[in-house]
């Protein structure tokens, strides 16, 4: 069995971490006005993997042969929990699905190739068996660009990359690094920290997902106001396509006509298989603080957000969370366990007396989150530079507490997904980017859009949002969406995440700021990029794999039927 | 005739503007020991277009009709004037061609487009009567990304955009611009300017050149370490294409596949025309300097100028001439004409005993600009910063003197090229990319691949260089080479110029920065962007534009075979 470490195969992250609300105290009662159920205690620690119902592997003998004959038998895996393991992403429709054994269409086959040369023989044994062959990193995707189509007939190969998680090369002068794009988040700063590197990009998913993916998909991490997007990390790479390598140098800035760099960050392997990158990576900082700011209203947080932006104070994050996701983000506190807690907890309850005193609304009140780095002079010009700011906008400075409590939890969000699942809630999350100006107007439709599906469907549900990841010219708005599910599961999330997409873009959003395309967001592609833009990636997509072998039906052309027949209102 | 300002026909720029050396005492004798000729005084003050000796237009008179019908007869002109203004760029082998009536291919009908749907239909018009559309705004390309294939058989028609040259709409909110691709820099600055904006984007070409053509060909200004290149500055744009308009709105970032912003940036009119371009723009700044630093050397002065990109000090930019640039620079310096600049040149001769007594080698001293913006206090900050890094590597401050002086020629380069020219010396430019680490075998490679051929030619040549866009992983390097050429002109400039662009590549950097590719870099793309990288454009410009009628033989596979035969070494 290759070394390589995957998610349960039942849900999100390692087996055995869970959300708890037990120690919670304000968290059952939000969940019952937000959702209108009521907790129960959790059961499910693990799902036992006999209770799946797997379709069987159609790879054929021959098939199977040549593909043992690239990487080894020892890393070519038929075995029902290998392929169910890859079979999807991390969606909410994708782990019920599986927890309803409702598979759609396994792969045959789980590889892991060992080199960039298996890689390649993989991808010529592609085309000339006519295989179907999917990339997968940490398989941490939420837009379905992990599964084949349903309807596939040929064989189904998943190319795991997770033995190629080495940082191969380091330019200590051009603060450039060579990394094999298997690796994991948590691996490859690992290898970097220990020279005293980071590549600063820190997605949710960073536990669970892989360069390679980041590249893929056109992720961002939470501090990419500093760090950039994975698009601008990435200064070079490698990409196997039939018949050779793709080799893009490391470059600072070039002018080599339509960016080819630019073509292959977000192809979700349908211009081949991305095996190194080379990236931007930073001297660890001498200090780091993330401080938090309440707000009176959103209208007042937004505008504080933007100005700390064009002043050009260079935060390394900026992001603020609206009335909604301020008042659950205060109900997942956990009680006091400790005098010092107390006095801390009491110390809060006086800060809302203040803010009552101020006049302030305390259901309107909004969280930020700001986060400095450089050398501790740095830090505190930036810090005194942004309590300018915020003050101007009536905010109270909460101080570095919340803050490194924010800092530590960042990561959990997921498995309190899971924990609602088995509640019977669905809890799901969408993003869209847009500029400054229409932040307020996107924010707004997006909330009427959810409670339009909401009411159709006779739900209590409960959308809440925050605004971060800021550009010179607008900044991305994440929403989290709930409600309780019934059997027609399909049906109820399909219409709420239909009508928030298609409120994203008749704001002037864009489908997805950085979860990527995949099958999940393919619908709104002709109008986010116009029917012209389609066209062409359409005709790229054709000519750069005529035989439909790499990961076909993501980005653009998915087959599912559910989301278009819904965008179009041809379904209610 | 169409409201549409052009450059002289003969050489670059405006009528009536020429470089003089006259006032500069120290000018004649550098060009002397340079390139060995004594200079005379200029007598070439226009040439008179009766000399020109024009290629009839080969339209027929259905063609004519046709593009008449579109954008009427008085903006679709074929008279021999207006047809060789657009029949090339501004290279030096392009001046050099059009002085000599070496007209390759001239256009055979120049179209001035009032609007968008006028360039649609031409775009159609160029399908269906299968004519080369070629786009034109400022004419100041020194890539050949403007002439036609020498053996084109078809109509050619020059689409200069000229007409469309208003800023359309301002976001105050989210300093957002839409405006029209043909408009040039100052009238595009002026209107920004008027409500308190810029783009903050000055090429070299600034004045002569379009923000459709920056796009067109992945411009860089010199202020690009603060206001990005041209590539960072766009978020959203219309090309028209056959059949349609791909429009791609205005977005902070996004995440939908392969980005087909990035692969119009760059497209050189092989993917369609580009009409619209929403830019960020910005405040004009409260405060703004220019100070200038000299270098013992030139290693000191490159690694100071990376470790002021490492502090995050965030200049507007940062630029450093190496020992022979910095020669030459001073050699341009005016002679004193009053009291006060007599004290300053006394002050220089001053500065120059200082360093001499200090043990510098006066002759590798390297002068560099910083530019600082922002408020008072943050360019005051700044300066103390940037001060304590130079001192570090024993710069002397020399001051905003030099500096403002360098401001205020910036533009003026290539009116000494055309100068030179008259008196038989060509010199041009040509200027590269790479990671900090290799910035120093790079410009030691490009001075010896110079000197080669020099030294092949029996010349006496000059070669000199500066270091400006600075970015995290490395900096664009930016040549100047001069010799006095033969009736052998052809040959010994591609000698010349094809050494400088092997040696690029040899030493890891990139065809070019910010020129484009046009035909003139072209036998470099796949030693740059590997060969599987050029099929893959290929692919794309077939399936965009399967006619091939829209500027075919840029970028790639361009018709150019001395470049090639030279680069391949198969002539001497």
């Amino acid at each position: 069995m290759p070394n390589v470490k995957h998610q349960k195969w039942w849900g999100w992250g390692e087996e055995n971490v869970f959300f708890t609300y037990e120690n919670k105290p304000a968290f059952a009662p939000i969940v019952k006005r937000a959702v209108g159920i009521d907790l129960r205690p959790r059961e499910r620690d693990t799902v036992d993997f006999g209770t799946a119902q797997v379709p069987a592997s159609r790879i054929t003998d021959a098939q199977l042969a040549a593909l043992q004959g690239i990487s080894g038998a020892e890393n070519t895996l038929t075995d029902d929990h290998d392929r169910v393991i890859h079979w999807a992403g991390k969606s909410v429709t994708d782990i019920i699905k599986t927890l309803q054994n409702r598979f759609d269409r396994v792969p045959d086959v789980v590889v892991y190739p060992g080199s960039e040369d298996e890689v390649q023989a993989l991808v010529d044994a592609a085309v000339e068996l006519d295989l179907v062959l999917i990339p997968f990193g940490g398989g941490s995707s939420i837009s379905r660009s992990l599964q084949a189509r349903p309807e596939e007939t040929r064989t189904v190969v998943s190319v795991d990359l997770g033995r190629l998680n080495q940082v191969l090369e380091i330019d200590e002068t051009s603060g450039l690094a060579r990394i094999q794009a298997g690796v994991l988040g948590p691996d490859m700063e690992e290898q970097l920290n220990a020279r005293g590197w980071t590549l600063g990009h820190f997605p949710d998913s960073f536990n669970h997902s892989t360069l390679g993916g980041w590249a893929a998909t056109r992720s961002s991490g939470m501090q990419s106001d500093k760090y950039g997007d994975i698009a601008e990390i990435i200064r070079g790479m490698n990409v196997v396509r039939p018949g050779g390598i793709v080799r893009l140098r490391p470059l600072p800035s070039t002018s080599t006509g339509p960016s080819l760099r630019e073509m292959f960050i977000g192809s979700e392997g349908r211009l081949g298989i991305i095996t190194e990158v080379w990236v931007q990576i930073h001297r660890q900082t001498e200090a780091r603080e993330v401080i938090a700011y309440m707000f009176p209203t959103w209208q007042q947080g937004l505008t504080a957000m933007r100005h700390i932006h064009e002043s050009e104070v260079h935060t390394t994050f900026a992001r603020i969370s609206d009335a909604r996701e301020t008042e659950f983000s205060l109900a997942t506190q956990k009680a006091p366990t400790s005098l010092k807690k107390t006095v801390s907890a009491k110390g809060q309850d006086a800060l809302w007396a203040l803010m009552r005193k101020r006049g302030w609304d305390t259901d309107a009140m909004c969280i930020a989150y700001v986060c400095f780095e450089g050398t501790k002079q740095d830090v505190l010009r930036k810090k005194r530079r942004v309590s300018g700011i915020v003050h101007k906008q009536g905010a109270l400075i909460l101080g570095s507490g919340p803050g490194a409590l924010y800092d530590q939890k960042k990561f959990d969000t997921p498995y309190l997904r899971d924990f609602l699942l088995e509640q019977g809630v669905i809890g799901d999350v969408s993003e869209t980017a847009a500029p400054w100006a229409k932040l307020t107007t996107v924010h707004k439709n997006v909330y009427d859009a959810a409670q339009s599906a909401f009411d159709e469907l006779g739900k209590t549900g409960w959308i809440m949002s925050h605004m971060s990841h800021s550009y010179h010219s607008g900044a991305c708005l994440y929403f989290t969406f709930a409600f309780e599910y019934s059997d027609d599961v399909d049906h109820e999330y399909a219409l709420v995440k239909t009508r928030i997409q298609q409120a994203f873009i008749d704001s002037g959003g864009t489908l997805s700021h950085h979860h990527g395309v995949g099958a999940e967001h393919s619908p709104w592609m002709e109008q986010d990029v116009s029917e012209g833009g389609v066209q062409l990636l359409r005709g790229l997509f054709q000519i750069a794999d005529p035989g439909e072998n790499f990961n076909p039906g993501k980005v653009i052309d998915s087959p599912d039927t559910l989301h278009k027949a819904l965008r179009n209102g041809e379904a209610g």
